[in-house]
């Protein structure tokens, strides 16, 4: 619940440098009797797999996940589930030029004040390589709340200035390389790049993720607060610069009763006639669908020229050589995904206790 | 680190019901030799007292704290120090007739869902009342911040549509009773706020945070990022429901060499030659000012008639009697300012061992 | 789960020191509907109440519990449980001579050179008296416990060379204010410390905890087994020296074949045919009852003239005046007791999502 | 905190069966710029190695430790230690027999309670090689400790009712198979062993640690003392049943004046004239040698035949084939140091602020 480790119950610690051996995630507190095979995993970490972009980095990596203990005949055991992806391109020399100096909008200088040293090969910890590792382990949390009938719908919401329209499709999100969620919006965004690439700088952009089938009652006040939760898991995410649910920031201009979502009754169940909240109410799910979204930053790694300084302590001019990707949006999808159902799976197992009617349905074990 | 607690290091644990005996806090990991009294306490937690503002709630509380233990002579002695705050104004027959509805835009709906009962009585947990125990521990943590040279500056930014237009006034925030940032937005939302009320409804706004003298290096990658941390400090707060540090959204819209910060030499120093990064690079602080901004939505408890549920599943017109307030925002600043506090607390003493040089300073204890 | 705070989802805190205002403690996790009130936790707290014992403290404290939050109309609302007991006979002037003098076998010196300050008054923090805090949390945990049907026999076992010869007899225990477990070896007991106490010296003992009711499957490998956390639990408790389970040290001395516990079938149950074990097989209950021994170290504070060292450095000779406790083993029973049931309601809760049928059962909140 | 990871600042994670592709531990919080090679890790890792003694188990394995992160040029980076060490002599077939049986004093029969299924293969999780993991991140630990100047002295105390006579040689315990700490008893327990081995059965010990030089002032009450945590950190090691510090069971037997240490001065340092407290006073280390024991149960795995029952439910006689193990204790003797150090680690990196001189002193980095 500290440094590499999130959650409380469901549990994921990740470790590894970006031009280290590997990287990996140990998962904890998975529940006994899940299916979960490797295929599953991998299929999800593909979706982040450098190369899959056209705009995304040229880093040649097969980013093959091992399932090293937890599993038994393709079902977990209730033991810690220990993932590792080995790094194979992980080549140095092409990074020792950046050794001594601090790149804009990177971590090198913080790590360096923080830790003395610092792993200046690939962005050592702070690069998104790291992100591999949750989204494997994301990949198991969302294997268990599938049993719960927990469904997940991330998508890049706009890149730059250019947003989607509409309601957004979910068959053409995985359709697109920069998985957006309308097809004008994806050709505009391609347009977009195209000029910004060729300019050498970089764009951000806007996730948003939308969760059905949460029950009511996830969540735990007054500091584990489902959307609370959220927003620590999704900003931990390097490029992350924003967080908002429901509303939003949006929320801070309506009236109150603009705001409100009336209750209603619905064959006898109660609902909600809108969803501004999206989805959380006091911290707790409402039975309504999770609804979030997060700003993410332009790449920092751009190609024209930037004022910095060594760490000498001198000024200079850097020139990042290479390839960039204009927008790593994209890329972040899987990982906004991974991080939410990672603190669902945590929250909703905290949880079950909460009650002792709860509790008394599985006495008798 | 779950539930009513928040920290690793500097941990805070809070109590309490809205019209139960009393709330409080017990705050851990106190460093030892702090000079800490009531008054500190009391002051700051004065700022959001009912009463203080015209267009705050008419509850009769003098939320008079009492130092219960962990100091000595107004020093810290290292133990636990424990804030209670007595209920006076607790008379729950007034909410009697809100023990069978959910009041839209809050938690009654979803606390029964969890706990299957909840306390009706003026909010019971959820109430806005808790967060008197966050801010008298947030003082606690403002009193060790001190010592290092930390401080803060927290105001409202904007309130609906009325926002301040340059460059915050320090002195004028807690002239006014709306905690805004200059005269002429402040008149602008009185104006505004003063029509909300006679239609019977709420506004919501957005709160800034800026923090000066934070030393580079605070912070912990990666899950525990200070960003991170902060996000989920301030996103447990009732209200909020967007959370954005330096450009925050408006980074989505940048280009990387906007967005990005030059580093510069000065005197010998390293810093930032611009701050869109808000003060964290890689969840690392990187010694610029911490800025952050929450949403605050519009208070959910509004006179006008409201459609909702009986908690026996009827449709009902929910029409909530007795004054109300049209803004909660200014309230709230203080309690942004006290999660700010109790984050950056734990996160700077989580760090100290982050290097070993810094560990052989104090070796020879 | 650090410092004062105990257990990951059933979690307590205790604050307070000696001869401050009050002494309390705030258990989280508390499941909503348990049925919960002031009698019970007074009736568990007076079993460690000064004054009980003819051979314990003349210290004239009424320990009255009060719940301050988290129970509403006598029922647990899954709140945090907020306890404090206020401290009536705090005079400090009687330990004024104190202030300067590292009392032997005490934590005054270790507290001095940890914090830099310490609270000299009756011990502070580290004081016998803060474990009345962990019984008010213990009975918490015990209303829980209950409802599973899970219960307690705690005596002393042995007091010096005085052991109990046979079967405890659970009846006799709450009827001697030794609190062991049959009347000759009360008697014996009796004996031997009115010498002890005119030589103005004291003495130490053995607890016996035995838990009936447990189902199997209580406890997390690998590092929150069962035994290893009620190790911890048990030896947070100031005076404790050594903790065992079943045969315990023993054990050490026996073959294999000796130690080993047959499994047999029972009408269809699976049992343990005997009980070395103590109830917990690769640190999960087995479903037979759990049994361990905690060693209580003779009370320090003695009436005979100690050597120490005063806090400027001189060495001086100690000697401690007014009447002293010869034993405090009984006192303790209730604060080992109280400190198994924290341990195993947290530990009940936490296992709860082990495995996906339970999980599933409980599916359709 | 909880499950497979221990500790708040230093924390390690274990994940692996005894018979899947590898076992491993993922270390966080170690401090940047300590010297750390794979060298040290192996040597450590060695002394518990099948293999090692002629009593102990026929496995062939080289335990290859690989550090995977958080090491760069052989300097610690402050990001998280990966380690991985690859099972080899991992055919399955051997088991089948015992998938269908639960075997006295092991955890199949718990587990399958826990969990629904448990992996059968060689003990799955719950088997000592688990512990293996543990030896590696010891060793982590022990090189961060060494910077500060703490070493330990670890050795069997007594197997069975053999025990050393006097003081231990701290030469000779590496040098003899059963890390015995004199000649004349490492003869008699090897005398002793033959036996008991060609009875087919075993015994158990008494491991003892002495920890010399760990300054005063580590340990964190009241729950986190350094004894409590120390016996959660050794009693969460398989075969522990008795955990104990200083005089331990042997002070229930001691008058106060005979158990009490007095205070003196000693060149104008304040010194225990004693150590009957083991280097513990208050739960917080006094600056004296901190002295613990733990019990080990005999081998659990023996040749005899033993009465028993089917997963399906039948009783039965269970014959373990193969060569066995007479005693494990020898091989328990640096996963006891490794548990001794992590938390020794753990702690001493807690405790850094708890004063603001302490703090002071890093105040400019």
């Amino acid at each position: 619940m500290s440094k590499s480790t999130i959650g409380n119950i469901f549990k994921v610690t990740t470790w590894g440098e970006s031009h280290g051996q590997a990287i990996g995630a140990v998962v904890e507190g998975v529940p006994a009797g899940i299916t979960l095979n490797m295929e599953t995993i991998q299929a999800f970490l593909d979706k982040r797999r450098p190369g899959q972009c056209q705009f995304a980095t040229a880093r040649q990596e097969s980013d093959k996940v091992n399932i090293m203990s937890g599993v038994m005949d393709g079902i977990t055991t209730g033991t810690p589930v220990s993932l590792v992806i080995m790094n194979e391109d992980h080549h140095s020399k092409d990074y020792s030029d950046l050794a001594e100096v601090y790149r804009p909008g990177h971590a090198d200088f913080t790590y360096t004040k923080k830790y003395g040293i610092r792993d200046h090969r690939g962005g050592g910890r702070s690069s998104g390589r790291e992100t591999a590792a949750r989204v494997a382990a994301g990949a198991v949390a969302k294997a268990f709340l599938k049993t719960l009938g927990i469904r997940f719908t991330t998508f890049v919401k706009s890149i730059g200035s250019v947003s989607y329209h509409d309601c957004p499709d979910p068959d053409f999100i995985w359709q697109n390389d920069l998985y957006m969620a309308d097809r004008a919006a994806y050709e505009e965004a391609k347009l977009l790049l195209t000029g910004i690439r060729e300019e050498g700088d970089s764009l951000g952009g806007i996730i948003e993720c939308r969760i059905e089938g949460v029950p009511a009652g996830i969540g735990e006040p007054v500091f584990d607060k489902l959307d609370a939760r959220l927003a620590q898991a999704v900003f931990s995410i390097g490029a992350v610069k924003g967080f908002e649910v429901g509303e939003g920031f949006g929320a801070a201009m309506l009236k109150g009763s603009e705001n409100n979502d009336p209750f209603i009754t619905n064959g006898g169940i109660t609902e909600k006639a809108s969803n501004h909240a999206g989805g959380i109410l006091g911290g707790i799910s409402d039975g309504s669908p999770i609804v979030f979204r997060a700003a993410v930053k332009p790449t920092p790694s751009i190609s024209k020229p930037q004022s910095t300084v060594t760490s000498s302590g001198e000024d200079t001019v850097l020139r990042i050589k290479g390839r960039h990707d204009p927008v790593i949006v994209p890329r972040a999808v899987p990982v906004v995904e991974a991080m939410a159902a990672i603190t669902l799976a945590d929250l909703y197992l905290e949880g079950l206790g909460a009650n002792i009617s709860n509790i008394e349905k599985i006495k008798g074990r």
